[in-house]
């Protein structure tokens, strides 16, 4: 079953589950209509459908390699390239004064949804790109802007992301990257960057590298960290890509999958650099391009689950064994445990989904109106459409292989391939173990009051669903009070403590968050709605008692163990 | 971390949590004393260490492939294979009058985890041969058993099951391949088989076929189903290879993973086999292999697990990032979260093996003394411990893979092997859908007696727990109480709505017994054993709440989604 961008459940989200029409009330983004929304959308779908969801298998097939030092990306990637740009969707969401459209993140989501759905491994490269714009527009200098955000922006330019070194991964702070200041207000970067995905291609003028080194004077840890813009290609005068820079593609890595996406090892030179921001303030800017990356690649997880549900439903229509409850025609969907799985699927990628959009509205309203509330509903939620996105991107992919049986594990079928490129994203842009600490340390920091204003909400919506859905309404309040009272808990605990249940407190918080949108579709829904609402809310969120507890078991009885008792 | 077989783990399990004393004093098994288990176990342990862990790597960059219609294996594995059955482990559990060493299969149980962990992708030869071996032990008339089980033992010879068919896979009953009487007691074999695992090789004199055919008079469905042995080479009056029997390997599948192990398409074209057992009772005979597998299929699981856990142990311990809570020394496994996941990674590998090897004691005591008692346990554990074991192979391959960071999507790390590899094992000897519908479905054929005189031992066990460990000892019992009456439900029900529950409800079925065996190890063992216990009981045994929830939900939410309701 080739894949169909699902364009009436994002309207149905955007309309009923997450309050879009706040969004579209704000002077900002009141050109975002019900109409414009849908037809932006379908546009994007049928991008989506008819050019970039052919790549899918060629991608993997024909990895991007690396010859004499060039990376040759994989057939048709340049084309498909050129159509998303074409189309504008690189800088739906970015600064109209530079060629942006202006576009709510809410419907760069959903189209990154799509994109990813359909060929994850060159979505990617857009999704570094609008980070790099959104980090410009926020810390660049005039000058920077000018040069660089109309060209990444249109497309003829792209963007990376220079973290990681071999011996700084999530402690970005023990990087040694260099930056020694050339006296004409350039730098001379010098260091050696990894993971760095799509660190070339041949499809753009330039490659726009955005690189944290530390400057003479920097501090040591994180404090001490700038960042700096890198070019491939020096812009020359007219601002068009000049003298090439003392950067290369020492290898590309063999990755268990994406391997269509060129993920690079980065050697720097006496690089020449631009120092994007403050210096020393490296740390912040970096923040600002992750967080954007964040929820960008929980919605990959998102799309690739529904990539893969699809494979495997127009499967289980198509295959036929043995004798089945309600026809006897025997398609393995009809069959119970495999009706559960695919049922199972469905919902949680609606509750993700839906998730990844209410996160996206907050960072529009934030964005619109500067309200402290929205920042820290956007922030409270990152870390969860990150992680919980991208886990759910894995299940839903290793169930779709399920389903199809002894065809899944044969790479032919396409299925084993949703699984093979998903699992990244569970690692990239901060394992989802840094996104868990970073829900219980950093974004409780508020002692949980961005927490408690949401299940606040979820507590209202059950009680508001009480009179015509009494059973999932009680479920879903009873859930978030378990969820209250685990928060309460958690915020009087120290760090230690936080940290060891802070995985499954995430979960926990996500199956809730989940119920809760489940809810309010089945409340604003037809029979199908409430009917997928009912598997989510019965099947799915009774996990949140085991998860709980786990969240409150505190780190005693993991250091009880010691090193030796785990390797014994 | 080169991979440390666990001999003291397995001593332990045997000796204090699984009761094999029982085992040793029956008659049959009197041999298998502690000090002789112990040389068993070390001597298969130093072979998994020296001589299959360094294939692992091997078979997955060198497939095997299809060269002029002949398989070439994966450099190494020859000799590996020889190694193997030097030692007399391809014959552990079988018939000494043909040459087995006649030891409980629980101790085969232990090697086939150790060899799974070193190397899934050769030991799944030797998974094969013995079952096949098992098939003819019980089922073949003397000539045949005569002619192939010395062979098969020694392994000049190896054996390989023959079921699936392209229309026909979990639906056994539709195959089409056709078995003709010659007239001479011997018929002839016509059809094409898939998925057959190992379905050649270069290095043994013999391949040995176990095929499913229908003969002319056979019914429709698995009634009209017989089993025949259909060798490569036919034996010559000698018993030696003679002429070359009329089948080929038409093509080696492209998998996801155990690319070590030749995956074939067979062709038989009036191949001549030999009747196995009587007519149209081949399901019978097949499924005494099957039972056989699916232990070993679920043991697969659990030795890979292992391998994957001592690898991310080792990484962890190894790689720093960051300041500790401990040392400061910043190696990852301080971390508490890192902590967290190899701590739960541990404790469910205790679990799922201590599940495994009870299974075993259940099959060597149904065989010692052919106790019905015996026989509904080992019948009841089957489907757990190869659809839980399996579960938990690949959850804890996918969780080293996450230990490992960046690294573990990097193929070289040899991290993503273990997942690739493993995620075969929920699919293959009948996928984990189908082991929750037999354990839902035929195993409580028995009204459940079987799973009640079960879950008495375990309340027994937390009883005896209550004195010296009373909380650990309380939430087992009440986790018991919960299953039983979970238990009680389901037996109540249709098969339908015991479907739609079948896979929670085995997952469920999984914690508590698995939980019941940290008690007992906690009771019995010193610190190190209680911490691991609480690990268990604290983070993993909760999650029965949510599946038992799931498993009760009935059939009727899920049909009221329809297949277009799926789809939309």
């Amino acid at each position: 079953m080739p894949y169909r961008a699902p364009i009436p459940d994002f309207a149905f989200i955007l309309d009923h589950v997450v309050a879009f029409d706040q969004v579209r009330q704000t002077e900002r983004f009141s050109e975002a209509t019900p109409e414009t929304t849908r037809a932006i959308l379908t546009e994007a779908g049928k991008l989506c459908e008819t050019v970039l969801a052919p790549l899918q298998r060629v991608g993997d097939q024909n990895p991007a390699r690396l010859e004499n030092g060039v990376v040759r990306t994989s057939p048709g990637f340049a084309q498909a390239f050129a159509a998303m740009a074409e189309g504008g969707w690189l800088g739906m969401a970015a600064d109209p004064e530079y060629g942006g459209l202006g576009l709510p993140q809410t419907l760069a989501t959903a189209v990154n949804d799509m994109m990813s759905s359909a060929c994850l491994a060159l979505q990617l490269s857009p999704l570094m790109t609008q980070g790099q714009i959104e980090a410009l527009e926020n810390h660049a200098d005039e000058t920077l802007k000018t040069c660089y955000l109309p060209k990444l922006i249109s497309g003829q330019w792209c963007g990376t992301m220079n973290l990681t070194e071999p011996q700084a991964g999530s402690d970005v702070g023990a990087l040694r990257t260099k930056a020694d200041p050339n006296g004409d207000g350039t730098y001379a970067i010098t260091g050696q960057k990894i993971y760095i995905s799509w660190g070339d291609n041949d499809f753009t003028e330039n490659v726009c590298h955005l690189v944290l080194a530390r400057l003479p004077d920097g501090a040591a840890g994180t404090r001490g960290i700038s960042l700096f813009m890198v070019p491939k290609h020096i812009p020359d005068a007219q601002g068009n890509p000049g003298t090439r820079n003392a950067l290369r593609v020492v290898s590309l890595e063999h990755k268990m999958g994406l391997h269509g996406s060129p993920t690079a090892v980065m050697e720097y030179d006496r690089a020449t650099g631009w120092l994007v921001g403050e210096a020393h303030q490296g740390m912040a800017a970096m923040f600002t391009m992750m967080n954007n990356a964040r929820v960008g690649v929980g919605v990959q997880g998102i799309g690739v689950a529904e990539g893969a549900f699809q494979h495997a439903l127009g499967y289980a229509l198509d295959r036929k064994q043995g004798k089945t409850p309600l026809t006897g025609a025997g398609a393995i969907v009809e069959h119970a445990d495999v009706r559960r799985a695919l049922s199972v699927m469905k919902a949680e990628i609606f509750a993700a989904r839906a998730i990844a959009l209410a996160n996206s509205v907050a960072i529009d309203m934030a964005r619109a109106t500067g309200a402290e509330e929205w920042q820290s509903r956007a922030a409270l939620l990152t870390p969860i459409t990150k992680a919980h996105g991208t886990d759910i991107g894995c299940e839903v992919a290793s169930a779709g292989m399920q389903v199809h049986g002894g065809m899944g594990f044969i790479e032919e079928t396409g299925a084993a391939q949703y699984l093979r490129d998903v699992r990244v994203t569970t690692i990239y842009e901060g394992t989802n173990g840094i996104q868990a600490m970073d829900l219980v340390g950093r974004k409780m920091m508020d002692g949980g009051e961005a927490a408690f204003r949401l299940l606040q909400e979820v507590e209202d919506g059950a009680e508001a669903a009480r009179e015509s859905l009494p059973d999932l309404a009680e479920q879903v309040w009873q859930a978030a009070e378990s969820l209250r009272e685990a928060t309460e808990w958690l915020v009087a605990q120290d760090m230690q403590d936080r940290f060891a249940g802070a995985t499954a407190y995430l979960r926990a918080f996500a199956r809730i968050l989940g119920a809760h949108y489940h809810l309010k579709a089945a409340l604003a829904g037809d029979a199908r709605r409430r009917a997928l609402a009912e598997v989510f809310i019965t099947r799915v969120l009774p996990e949140h008692v085991g998860l709980l507890a786990q969240a409150r078991a505190g780190a005693a009885s993991l250091y009880a163990l010691s090193d030796e008792d785990l390797a014994a």
